[in-house]
């Protein structure tokens, strides 16, 4: 039997904890609704014992490698401590892999939840076997990650991968972070809800008002369903969100001109409502996209031109997550085998 | 004596050839005017010959090492083809490096002319001892260049650092390469001159109006002597100039987290008209700058405030290149040696 790691997904609703084999098969997963309310140490209390609980099954058959943790915050890496969180209020400035390494007895590491799920993209998914990508999350916000020679690319702080807050409208939507028109203001779950209730205050969305009334949880697939369904205001949202996200990633690709760019998150699975907006911005917006896209992305007549020489230049792939949100299962289990 | 290379820095409207000791030292620079107009081939043989004539004269004290070349085009690293070029019509799709190396009977190595800058700045101006960096060079356009563990960061196909290109108006001026809003269209001397003439068609700037009547060669500097002279037509160009310089350099900061940001690149020089816009904007448009800004760029009052913990966090720096035209210059001589 294979050695084996811990990955654990530390969310604002469920706390996921896996064992996963160092040759990545899944040997188990344990899915726990989060407690928030009950505080820090109850939530690190349950952590503990599903690890603990993991451990001991599957040490007779393997090496424990060890733990790493997904969290959804700034963490400080080199002292382990949580410097802000969005969605676990109260664990801020705390020293949580001290804290959960006292309790385990082990080894553990404490990343930021949209660089494990790069790692997981990488390791298992959409990125396995590309070296140098980037990975933007597409959930509450915008998470980001670069990767590059296979190893997440932490910059001076281990703040590199902020996409979320580079501004694409300088005149635009107010952020919390102080700026205006900070991307994940339109490409993220809480801009397309946004969006909506603008558009429904505005009394121009017929469709989007009547969802609302009716569906105590009006989110961002409610909305997504609606602009499948064909709904114009709902499709608007969706092509708003594709255009921002388009002049994001045409920076990015201008900027760092990576093999790869993967798009997950829980948005992403609105890949069909955006992603059309998303590659037209592309083609225009970033000179390295175009000249660097696959054919196929290109339309009919570029492709199809005899002119332009059958080109030899390694291509720009741009693409969804595979692993949904198992990538930061994965990518957490990975940390303390890499 | 020491070692030796050759750094070779051609321009639109200058030829520069240097011999370089390996330790840093300037030991010969030759400076020629570039007659574009007589053809690539008479150009090339002006720099085989001073090539030669600083190899041979030098040779005898220790081993000649190598040249490097930086040149103003898009270039192909592995064939040594100049891809595109804007400022040397008729170079596109040349074979440059084979050309010379033939002519010269030595190993050249040719690269992007703001590649070779942050090459330079790295190795003897603003970025000594700083590994991890990235260059803005403000000039006719905007060129860039990432530099990680000391050495270039080139991408996939060498394209990684087109900063110019990068959209901070999403409708705004129209760019050549197809985008609009290109950060180049607002934060170069082109774009500067172009702003000038815009304002003087408006009928609202009569400084400038004047300056450009009476000044055959009404450039960029025209209109920096203008704004520091106190014309506020001139300075309000050069308030454009720096709020999107900010936002550029706020989404770099954010995306890369790197130690250092070098401005170079003769429009540089206007520093003092356009840096405290630029510095303005980052504080709000950064939230990487904004936890990581010296203390003395932020307020006093930030910077005083008792409650705030002495930050150990190492911080982002923002300067000026420090070695001028020479950059390129330095960094060429460089790439045979690194």
């Amino acid at each position: 039997m294979p050695d084996f790691s811990i990955g654990v997904d530390l969310g604002g609703t469920n706390l996921r904890i896996a064992a996963v084999s160092t040759d990545g098969q899944l040997l188990e997963k344990i899915t726990l609704g989060v407690k928030v309310a009950l505080g820090r140490d109850h939530v690190i209390g349950e952590m503990c014992d599903a690890i603990h609980r993991l451990t001991e099954q599957y040490r007779g058959s393997g090496r424990f490698v060890g733990a790493g943790i997904g969290v959804p915050g700034i963490i400080d890496r080199e002292t382990g401590m949580m410097c802000k969180s969005a969605n676990l209020p109260g664990w801020s400035d705390y020293p949580v892999r001290d804290v959960i390494e006292r309790r385990l007895g082990a080894r553990v590491f404490l990343d930021n939840d949209a660089k494990v799920a790069a790692l997981g993209e990488k390791w298992l998914g959409a990125g396995r076997g590309v070296d140098d990508l980037a990975m933007i999350t597409l959930g509450t916000g915008i998470g980001g990650a670069i990767v590059l020679n296979g190893k997440i690319f932490y910059g001076m702080n281990g703040m590199a991968g902020e996409f979320g807050h580079v501004t694409v409208e300088p005149d635009g939507v107010p952020c919390g972070c102080g700026n205006h028109g900070c991307a994940e203001r339109y490409a993220s779950a809480t801009a397309v809800v946004r969006m909506a209730h603008e558009a429904i205050a505005a009394g121009q969305a017929p469709g989007l008002a009547k969802a609302a009334n009716s569906d105590p949880e009006f989110s961002a697939r409610s909305i997504y369903n609606l602009a499948i369904q064909g709904d114009q205001d709902a499709r608007r949202i969706f092509h708003r969100f594709g255009q921002v996200l388009g002049i994001l990633l045409a920076g990015l690709i201008n900027v760092l001109n990576l093999d790869m760019f993967v798009i997950g998150g829980g948005v992403a699975s609105a890949w069909d409502a955006f992603a059309p907006q998303m590659f037209a911005e592309l083609r225009i917006r970033s000179l390295v996209y175009a000249a660097t896209a696959p054919e196929d992305v290109l339309g009919q007549t570029e492709a199809a031109s005899a002119e332009r020489p059958a080109s030899t230049r390694k291509k720009t792939i741009i693409t969804r997550a595979l692993l949904g949100s198992d990538a930061g299962l994965y990518g957490a289990a990975r940390i303390p085998t890499s």
